[in-house]
């Protein structure tokens, strides 16, 4: 058995590809799936199916795309009006060459979510592997939130039973594959090492060692994990299958000179500065800014699907890979980047903005002097409830746009997350809502707390 | 905890990075370490330890290698008069970030045999891994023949402790990752399948399913691997630290003209054609026909130490992978390679050799028709005793070269394995004896069974 | 100024890249021209300006296609209907940043050719530079008889004119950058050098030393250069455009199963084998054998545009190489290559086929010893001309498939080249059409003479 | 002839690889050298020769290096003390395969100058082409004050003959090919094309079409070339033999924890922050702000060869390149860069430092309000004669560190370029030294000229 975990950093997403004898089945492919098809080519296998765990929320899956290359077959669970694909039920097998994969229902994530267990029949029967999707990570579990508060319950309790009734009785030494890494927003707390067992799971996951089903179930209901809006578009676009990119790649959106790149603004394209956040100080009016790793994790916050976007870039070779990190959130209106970057900005002269930075001991030394500064944290709730500045006012990254009337106006703002990525970003957005006076506090809870100083808890 | 399996290929060896919070340790190097360094860099961590499961047998440990580019500390087990490292007992503790490592000493496959335990704080106190080296594989067990057959009792009965008494005893869960994987001459059958777990182990690896430990050990003693002539410069230079290559890769040998070429062959230079042996066919007399991916496994029962070596390849750009390969069987002595190939030498009008090919069809019908031809399989003897060709004569590729007598002269020779690769070499080596009349057998036992023509067994 | 020479080997094609302060243009770009895209990141230009110097007989030009890309517009000169592009004529201007190009109409080689003269006016108001397409070469000039004979006499005149008349008259200083390099079947004896200027060429190109104009025509009708048939499909692409290849190179066509692969040729494939053609002396039946380097010359001499096509690859990471070159012939239909390559072939015991090779010696030994053997030379006449072996037999490679009747039934034939590739090539055309006794001469004529051996001269 | 410029960025030098029938020779070989056995490689081609044009001031040669990989022999002019390789004389000859190069002694820039002609006998006997090293440039000759104003005269005078009595009389058609290209400190205004020919230059290069000699001359010593510290040291290493890096490539420098950074600038390493300039609004106190590919021009005014140094990456896969630039100037102690990079150094809350940036129309209101402000402006003087913002004082980058007292104390400071990045530069200079209030224009004089602001000539 041939084995490759694929990961997609920023989405924390892991695909599989898996081989034996020539074929292969690839689970949960993402939408930039010439990988697959180059790690065929490396292991001399025919891909022949495509499995999901689940229709995605968080990224645009690629299993259309991958077909198109490969005419691999898709399967995914039932229960949904899928416009692509076959559907599969619990106890179905499936070979691949000495594989057998045998599809498990595992509902609670989502009603129609499957696992797939694996036996290597080159070792023999046993169960030896199984793709846990989003039911079952590395430490945590799948949220059940997606349906809404109304259904959470119901969705909690079938989680319990999925993993307490099945995939814990598949045996301690059964190795979990999930469909997510640590930071993804598909389960909280997701561990950053990926290989794990049920045994280990059965051991150390909090979420199993919680006690009985009504505490299990209590504490999923607990958990209010964010939704960005984006996901409404993912579940539009994996129900429906997504157009394609061709090629298992975006085509890379062309260089713009400053006088398109100009008209392209002017005609209400959303700017993103991808550059890394350090650089924002001095930035092109009007620009969100979005490093380019943060672009799985943030983009699908604040971004329509209904306009055009430009890029500025740090580098022209950063193309690639900000095109494709837009097109796993089904962004496909990228339609160009600024030839010559910031500098041939600055060079024309033409109108830039600032979001100056602040030190942990400025801002420390102005509270202290009572200064009238507002201190916007805009970590997750649970980082700012494990200690936060004194004072300080806390509103969530991916509301800000939308709740902008909760940040008191007529009052200096120094935006604060664990580093100043988040921060950067608040920042951007402040500005471009027409907020002035607005700094980023660099190093945030992080230099704040390597200087020792004071965090309170609410 | 980052982990990272690094595969060299050929020698089916696994070593492993792991990391946590900018801390990074490497298990097993491989001599052209330069692989860890970057990912190192990769991820902003600092290699500071270096464990040897064991003294290796079958490739030179890159661990004095390594030590020398990161000034990280190289840890092994006791009992061996090393000439450099740190020895380490059963229970010694090491942090690695947020990992801790606890040294399990496993002997049986060799008596300084360690494993390492990992637990991950990150997630909970439980061991979660274990590099158990040559101790135990994924669907077998190491070999215990290496002292010789005076000892190999003892050693079976050691590894049966390590493996029951102590890897066993951590649980269903905890992962193995050993030192090897399919195709490795350190264990017997070890699958293709790289993870695996205890429980995986326990249900399906034949040799814990055997009954007893008496049982066990008679298993352990009725193995007859093989054991290449290379294993003692192995053994002697992973006692004293291998020579540094510098870098972490080895220099690149320089291109030589056909009269430099010539020279270095007159001056007793071994000439390894690395193209493919289908090439073979019309050869420069006196090559060994070993394609470059095969040089890890079949260089070091032919070639000597003490004389240069010179290369002939298919292509320029294979010159990197082929005096790796060499350098990981300590062979340093590469003095270079063809410049223009084969076609300048066939172009010069200077001297070939050939080795005909015969497809099975062929083979089949001069059997039939009764010539007198010597089918030569030099396969191993379990692929021997699994099914041969009718009147074949078997010696293993292996052990040719040193036992040419056995070869009767004077008949025709077809030499034979599984595909015709190590025919193809078993042939090279035949025609370096200055033995004529000599064919390869084109696909060889696949082909032969492709056919439907019958196989027997002894 | 900047400017690139972008090198299409095989072919022997020049294509050039130049820019100025942020704008470019692309002189007689090839298919696969993501090359020039990539330029354009990598100097932060636009692409606005495509010029051809003439309708292209030898390879697809990639005008329609980089339009497509970049947007740019398509220039050529004027007399032809073309169905895409603006006609120029001599004397228009075009401005690429400080750079300034001139047409200049410089019939000969075709009615329609054009040359582009270029001045950098960051230097200077001086030509320095002549894009001379087919009509100027370093050490040859075009070819004049596409037309056929009754028009290479006016031809021949025009192209004098255009040399004599026009770019000899731009000064000594005047660098040229012609559309091929040595090696072309656009003109004889074309230098290897790539670097030249009007002043060295007309010192020392031996077209243009010829005499008065009568013999410079005289010697032009003299030429006998050949015209693949492939020819013709080039010359309607080129007038009507390619069909886009996506993306600027061809897509990867899919790993066939041996099932597939023996389907695929069942159902009337073209098989090309493209590995080095050492290795086939034991091959698939009915394979043509044209290594990977050596398609773009000798693909369109044999492969028909109305069958599909399938490769067997020496490597798979051959595949997009080979499949360009194809596509640089306007080879579309390549439907897949055999994953696993020539060792599956071999382990399913299927039919195979031989082309046994033979040295020199061997073949001087046979022709001394009187035995009957045909040496069939299959080099170009002028080869031919210069020497060749006694009682050999010359027939153009290109032209064997369809005279094969002029290849003597009943004689072995010894296939004959420079070196030994051609001659394999004609051994499987020779084999395919159901000769039997064919041998390939190893080393050929470099060999003959290496040893010694007597050559003669009609 | 195989024709190969090989460019090193930033230096603007230009090396060459020439071969023809498995022969080549290099020409000023850079000290990272790799890439022309790379190119020997690719060519199938033994480097035998390197020729030196001249004992280089601005770079560290690569000769003994590239000598010590491939075995092939030094070369270059008579009359210094050299410590390696062979002198030549004018008129020598040099066989390299059909090319035969011609030793031409061209004194002038320095005495021991030489240019090498090239004749490719492949096309016939005539000169082709000229390597002229730092005696004719694209657009410019070589500088002749470095022997110092006494001999500026006598070199200038020997130039002319060299040039004019020399290399014109090669005629037209000859091909120059430098050691630099724009940009380079080793003459004034060369151009941005890399071609050109004889023939061109006589035509358009301005230094060429002075008038008579006594003009020449006169125009040599009014030109004042700034001459940085560190050519001393290059001066003293290419008389030498610099030391090896080993391998053709430097060493990679080691990752430092935050620790083991600080703890080398506490023991006096340097630090150069290698980010763009745009983020170094908010950087770590004390270091200079040189970006990757501004450290072969800048590097050598500031840096000392008897320290260690540290490095601030924008990314870790920069290392190579950063370290690379440096050795081309003979910086070896690089010691290491900062794992984690800026935002770490962020996170542990340590000291930063502040250089504020300001737009041309925020200075333009300043300077209209009477602001007490001073523009420094730290370009080339010539750069200061073409127009300079009114009331601005002129010190150039390179002499800023040693003539720090000229900035007159108590005064903010406008540091301005023609773009901001060399202003940057500056700036950090200025903090370094102490100084406070210090600003650096963004987009410079070019953003100054965009917005239509008056500029003045003195």
């Amino acid at each position: 058995m041939i084995f490759e975990r694929i990961r997609s950093e920023g989405l924390a997403h892991n695909s599989y590809f898996i081989a034996s004898d020539g074929h292969a089945a690839v689970i949960d492919p993402r939408r930039d799936c010439r990988v697959y098809a180059d790690l065929a080519r490396r292991y001399e296998a025919s891909i022949t199916h495509i499995f999901e765990t689940h229709r995605n929320e968080d990224y645009v899956i690629g299993s259309v795309e991958l077909a198109g290359l490969t005419g691999a077959a898709v399967h995914h669970g039932h229960g949904l009006t899928w416009r692509y694909g076959r559907t599969v039920h619990g106890g179905q097998l499936f070979d691949i060459g000495r594989l057998q994969l045998t599809a498990l229902s595992t509902p609670g994530h989502t009603d129609e979510s499957m696992s797939y267990l694996v036996a290597d029949f080159a070792t023999g029967p046993a169960q030896v592997m199984a793709f846990t999707g989003d039911t079952l990570f590395v430490g945590s579990v799948g949220r059940t939130d997606l349906y809404g508060p109304g259904e959470a319950p119901r969705l909690a309790a079938a989680l319990y039973d999925s993993i307490f009734g099945n995939l814990l009785q598949l045996g301690d030494g059964v190795i979990i594959c999930p469909a997510h890494g640590g930071g993804s927003v598909c389960g909280s707390h997701i561990a950053e090492r990926e290989l794990s067992t049920i045994g280990i799971e059965r051991q150390q996951n909090p979420a199993l060692n919680a006690g009985d089903e009504a505490e299990f179930v209590r504490q999923r209901l607990a958990e209010r994990p964010e939704r960005p809006p984006y996901f409404r578009q993912m579940e539009k676009l994996n129900l429906e299958g997504a157009p394609p990119l061709g090629r298992g790649e975006p085509a890379l959106p062309p260089a713009l000179t400053l006088a398109q790149f100009r008209a392209a603004l002017d005609n209400g394209a959303v700017l993103i500065d991808t550059r890394e956040p350090w650089g924002f100080g001095t930035h092109i009016k009007g620009a969100y800014s979005i490093w380019t790793s943060g672009l799985p994790e943030f983009a699908g916050w604040f971004l329509p699907y209904d306009r055009d976007i430009v890029l500025l870039l740090e580098r022209a070779e950063d193309l690639l890979t900000a095109a494709t990190n837009l097109a796993r959130l089904g962004y496909d209106r990228v339609v160009g980047y600024l030839q010559g970057g910031i500098e041939d900005w600055y060079g024309a002269g033409l109108a830039i903005e600032r979001l100056p930075v602040m030190s942990v001991h400025e801002l420390k030394a102005k509270l202290d002097h009572g200064e009238d500064i507002l201190v916007l944290d805009v970590r997750e709730r649970e980082e700012w409830d494990s200690g936060h500045v004194p004072a300080a006012q806390h509103l969530f990254l991916g509301h800000l746009q939308e709740r902008l009337a909760e940040v008191p106006a007529g009052r200096p703002v120094a935006t604060f997350c664990s580093i100043g990525r988040r921060s950067g970003l608040a920042g951007s957005i402040l500005l471009r809502s027409g907020r002035r006076d607005v700094s980023n506090v660099l190093g945030s809870m992080t230099a704040w707390r390597a200087a020792g100083y004071p965090a309170v808890r609410d």
